[in-house]
């Protein structure tokens, strides 16, 4: 057992950092102010974790509650990842390299982000859930335990695209959804537990349990 | 105010950088050669700035009038981005976590380039846009001021696939254009100001201005 | 001739590292243990490169022989990019900023990989080939020389979505095929040699040599 974390070349660790046993830092990488890491962590090279959010004067800006990210046990982050403070990650969790993860979410134990994946802000992943690369998880979004999201599924969450303030709303994925690789889902979509959505399908509305949909607007397979 | 900029562990800085006041360059961030930064601006960690092209035998050369990158006052850049040379970001711009501008592009001041985005070579963006996270703008492409990209949104600019040499030509999308999530636009389509584009669309030819499209092949919606 | 290459700045290298004549490589870059790097190779800034496989529990496990990541003669990697072991990049290849790359790969002489394009495990790229920007190539997949691959093109290997334990297939593209910007393919298809697939084409299944299809479900265009 290492009471130490073992420390690659060059990382910086900023104040108030804390760390459970057997941690292990790759080269180069960043850890900001106040993250908690567990006991167990493996992290990757290059990453930067604990990041405060920035923005310009067109985008959003909420008050954040100054809570730290947390990194739970078994939880093995990639190279070169992006992790936002005020968001916790369960254990035995997979963070793929180059993935990138914004505030106020939370990742449920046992569940794997793809390389290049991006999570944004307000969302809750569920356990044992299965996001691949490439997919791209809204703000906003619900996605229940054991939801699989093939590669470079897209989703949304503002019907307006930019044009007026209203509270913004993305997909809500029921347990054991799963989605095939590049489709579309528009704004505020429910999806049924246990459905199975095609590859390259454009979900347009709410669609009920354990069906199977495809195609563009997607519609139930006979 | 402060004079010097305010610099993280182990930045790299080459020679000829230039810095306005109260600069801030977040950990491990790379700025190469000749880059010109303003007033204010806020760079994050692990940033790759002011590249010069490479390229292999089979790709296209360009000679390049050797100018930097110029960031405007009022700029602020995420974390593990790269931005190559003789490209001008004005002022008030955001530029998310892994986001990717190449050479010969301009920005205009206040629009927002997502996480993960990509801005090809030789591109004009304008003023007020909004590029969300993970979506592609190609290169020899022209998004007038207020144009919405939404997530994941995917543009071609050489229809022959590389199968000969001639003059490539992205989309040309007018003011206020709005382009839902994961919609494809091929090449060298010209789209009218104020129009809207359903997500998941595939845009096949030139469209007018101020119509709703959605489909694939995308047409106006009655 | 420079028989040492020449070092960037806060170069983290781990032991067994080999280097060719006339090898560049830029600040911050991690080259992990063992690595081969050729002739005339040329390396971007805050790339990782040597990767060993992690993962979590439910991700499938598979052991390698224990083979270094190889960098064939001239050939140029970008910045940010990271780069598993177990695979061979070959001469004359460009690899993008921030793309990535598992272990299992080879990469023929000649082909270009696209910024922030991803290359899963158990994959063969041939010679010539263009991979574009932000596109996937998923796992267990072929593709034989000459292929493009436009931008944001999206592959799949598991039609049963992670469902059941099989043995996992990707797409097979023949000699010269070209797929449009953001096409669809599902798992285990075959694309006929000299076959052109429209952009946002979803391809469902088996398609023959020197047609052009498009569509969703891509069909032959007469």
């Amino acid at each position: 057992m290492s009471v130490q974390p073992i420390i690659g070349r060059n990382v910086v660790i900023e104040d108030d950092v804390t760390f459970g046993v057997n941690v292990v830092i790759g080269h180069n990488t960043v850890i900001l102010k106040g993250t908690q890491i567990g006991d167990n962590v493996e992290i990757g090279a290059n990453c930067v974790l604990g990041i405060t959010p920035g923005g310009n004067k067109r985008m959003r800006q909420q008050t954040l509650a100054s809570q730290p990210l947390i990194i739970g046990n078994h939880t093995t982050i990639g190279n070169m990842a992006s992790i936002y403070l005020n968001t916790t990650i369960a254990e035995n969790v997979f963070i793929g390299d180059h993935a990138s993860i914004r505030e106020n979410v939370s990742i449920g134990k046992g569940t794997v982000i793809g390389r290049n994946a991006i999570v944004e802000l307000n969302t809750t992943i569920g356990q044992n859930c299965t996001i691949q690369t490439l997919s791209y998880i809204t703000g906003d979004t619900i996605l229940e335990d054991e939801v699989f999201i093939g590669p470079c599924v897209s989703m949304a969450n503002d019907k307006y695209m930019g044009a007026k303030d209203y509270l913004l709303k993305g997909p809500h994925l029921k347990k054991g959804v799963k989605v095939g690789n590049n489709a579309t889902l528009l704004p505020a979509v429910t999806i049924g537990a246990g459905t199975i959505v095609g590859g390259g399908s454009v979900v347009t509305k709410d669609v009920g349990d354990h069906l199977i949909i495809a195609g563009v607007p997607a519609r139930e397979l006979k």
